[in-house]
């Protein structure tokens, strides 16, 4: 019945069918078959074992593989010039005057390869899985034409065939207006839902689509007109919402039934109850509030009120959340959020993997992908309460052990 | 002439005698003989080199070793549940009367063997040297009685002996009231001032002492009698000062020529004034501060008009502090105090040797001991700017090539 059974562990399971806090089960033991769990327990309530391969887990805490649902790990250039000048005084203003901002990473991002885009995001995915995450997502979103998109989700399709790790497309042609488009928005627009939308549709290049609804972005009305257009072609909706200001993005969203909204600084009370109708996933992104000195937090007590599941991601992109940590992320969720340690667990695990429509991982039970992540800890809310030193010490996926460390 | 050249590398020098921002020399190489630099520069200056040994950079940025001026690293126990409780909603009188808080600590230290202690430090020393840190202070204040102080600096002493860093040792037994003195102040200020002293100075088991002077720590009054008494025995001196509320311990440790006063949240311009005109440095713990949720920062803008130079530690401990990453406290002193990314560099380098009184590292500079560290970045703001995923590459002390990774 077993291809494998893992043991001497600490399972974090965060099934609530488990009456303990964390679905935590002492000296536990969790069977894989053909990658999938298809046994969880206590070590000593395993039978009919005898002669399965068993695998020694070193007493390290095991939990479900981690998901980093919100990501813009592809992309060229590096802002950290730009940095610089805003700590020396400079202001965004005078920043963007000189050419920087989001578009000199288009500009970067426009003018690099294929392969030196693979290559450099391949190095931050290595990074960013020493944090013990075994799916993510990542958007395109610096390309803005229709090549340079198409080149950026072919790049996030090369690294899910090359890394073990489960990488989910998510394409965000609505990121920034082009500037070749700055006197022309309904021309972008027009681009996204004639030319880009049905190329990527037709090339399976993506599995959502997301945009940044905001001042600075775009409005509910050019949201509407992409999104419509893209569930029309089978695409699953996420969208950046109510970040900086409060512009009715995530009412837009719950009405288009998106599977998440994300950043939700600026979100109101009837827009949560509408989340929550719309069974719609919260997805916090800390570093980048905690990057850009935020200091309107989401409402958390709303969310946890209406029962909108929240999710926890990094965020990683080179402007305003240049972190490839996301056990750090679950460690400024709580500092920066309060969301208890529990909270954070299931923030990276199964919230984050239903902010990307998925609900075969995320938990420890029978039936769930058999991707889990093994740590040196004393107690599960050493994520939330550590910060700076957490890395996974082992992983799997789909059952089958693989490096934590690439270079 | 010499030992050693290492070329291929950019050089953080931080020497104020270079003319570039943070002492930059690309293509730089650096010779070293018997632990000392004997000659920095570009690779192309280089003369009368013929048939000295090369060592290849690999290309990397070699920054001086980082230097850790502040940490508690040495205790036993764990605080992970307080912060669960706390993240849950108890509140910490609530905590503290359910026996937590740092008298928790302190039974946990002075429960644990010599060798416990030992064997949990070196396991925290092994992560926090993967920040690049070939330097660190560690201080004593959990064992709270004469046996259990010694305890704790014997077990840095054997720390010092047994990994290739250069660690600094403070006696903090002005940490905390110990609960067997809570109705006899003056009786544990005379067991520290007749008792203890005396026996660190006959061992020397430190170089500093230092004390908690707070509303919920010690009165000036009581640190003053502490240090007049360390001070006859020759110890230099450092105090926690001003973090939770102004009670005037920056201007006592000012008037006895204190190395530093640390955390300084509530300082005062005169105290400020008073710091520089006794060459102390300011000491900005950001982890503490984040951690805490504090709003009040340091003020940076005294010490930069006022010249007090500015070191930045992990102030590793267990309950305010639990990080063990200094590149990551380069990113909150940067994002959280507005530092520039030159002033993080300076203030994990040549200023935290300044706040250990120690003068021969944290520049690279001829007659300096060649402590470096190198890193896989692109631009020397990378350390302030990125956050949760810098790790050095590898590092020197004294001229040797260390392991970056402990187990």
């Amino acid at each position: 019945m077993w291809d494998e059974i893992w043991e001497n562990c600490t399972l974090v399971t965060l099934d609530p069918a488990q009456p303990t806090p964390y679905g935590l089960i002492a000296d536990g033991a969790i069977a894989v078959r053909e990658g999938k769990i298809t046994w969880v327990g206590r070590r000593a309530d395993l039978e009919d074992a005898a002669g399965i391969p068993r695998r020694d887990a070193e007493g390290y805490f095991l939990t479900p593989g981690f998901i980093d649902c919100h990501t813009h790990l592809v992309y060229s250039g590096s802002r950290i010039d730009e940095f610089e000048k805003r700590q020396q005084g400079m202001s965004y203003a005078e920043i963007a005057a000189a050419g920087g901002g989001i578009l000199s990473t288009v500009r970067a991002t426009r003018d690099a390869s294929e392969q030196q885009l693979y290559d450099s995001a391949a190095a931050r995915l290595g990074k960013l899985a020493t944090g013990g995450m075994t799916t993510l997502e990542i958007k395109s979103g610096y390309g803005l034409d229709l090549e340079n998109e198409l080149k950026m989700l072919r790049v996030i399709r090369k690294l899910d065939e090359n890394f073990p790790h489960d990488i989910r497309a998510t394409f965000l042609g609505a990121h920034a207006l082009p500037p070749e488009y700055a006197d022309n928005r309904q021309g972008y627009i027009d681009l996204i839902c004639e030319q880009m939308l049905p190329a990527i549709a037709r090339e399976k290049l993506a599995h959502a689509v997301d945009g940044f609804c905001e001042n600075i972005g775009f409005t509910t009305g050019e949201i509407r007109q992409i999104f419509q257009r893209a569930q029309d072609l089978g695409f699953a909706l996420k969208l950046h919402a109510e970040q900086l200001s409060h512009c009715g993005g995530t009412a837009l969203a719950a009405g288009l039934n998106a599977l998440s909204a994300d950043h939700l600084e600026y979100v109101d009370e009837a827009a949560v109850k509408a989340m929550a109708e719309s069974d719609m996933t919260a997805v916090l992104l800390p570093g980048a509030f905690y990057f850009l000195r935020e200091t309107k937090k989401p409402p958390i007590d709303l969310f946890r009120k209406h029962h909108v599941p929240m999710a926890i991601a990094t965020d990683h992109n080179p402007g305003t959340s240049p972190t490839l940590s996301l056990p750090l992320m679950m460690n400024m969720a709580a500092v920066l959020f309060g969301l208890t340690p529990e909270e954070c667990l299931r923030g990276v695990t199964v919230n984050a993997a239903r902010a990307l429509g998925l609900t075969d991982r995320g938990i420890l039970n029978v039936g769930s992908r058999a991707d889990f992540a093994l740590w040196d800890i004393d107690h599960p809310a050493a994520f939330a309460c550590e910060f700076g030193m957490l890395q996974c010490r082992r992983m799997a996926r789909d059952g089958r052990e693989v490096p934590v460390h690439w270079e």
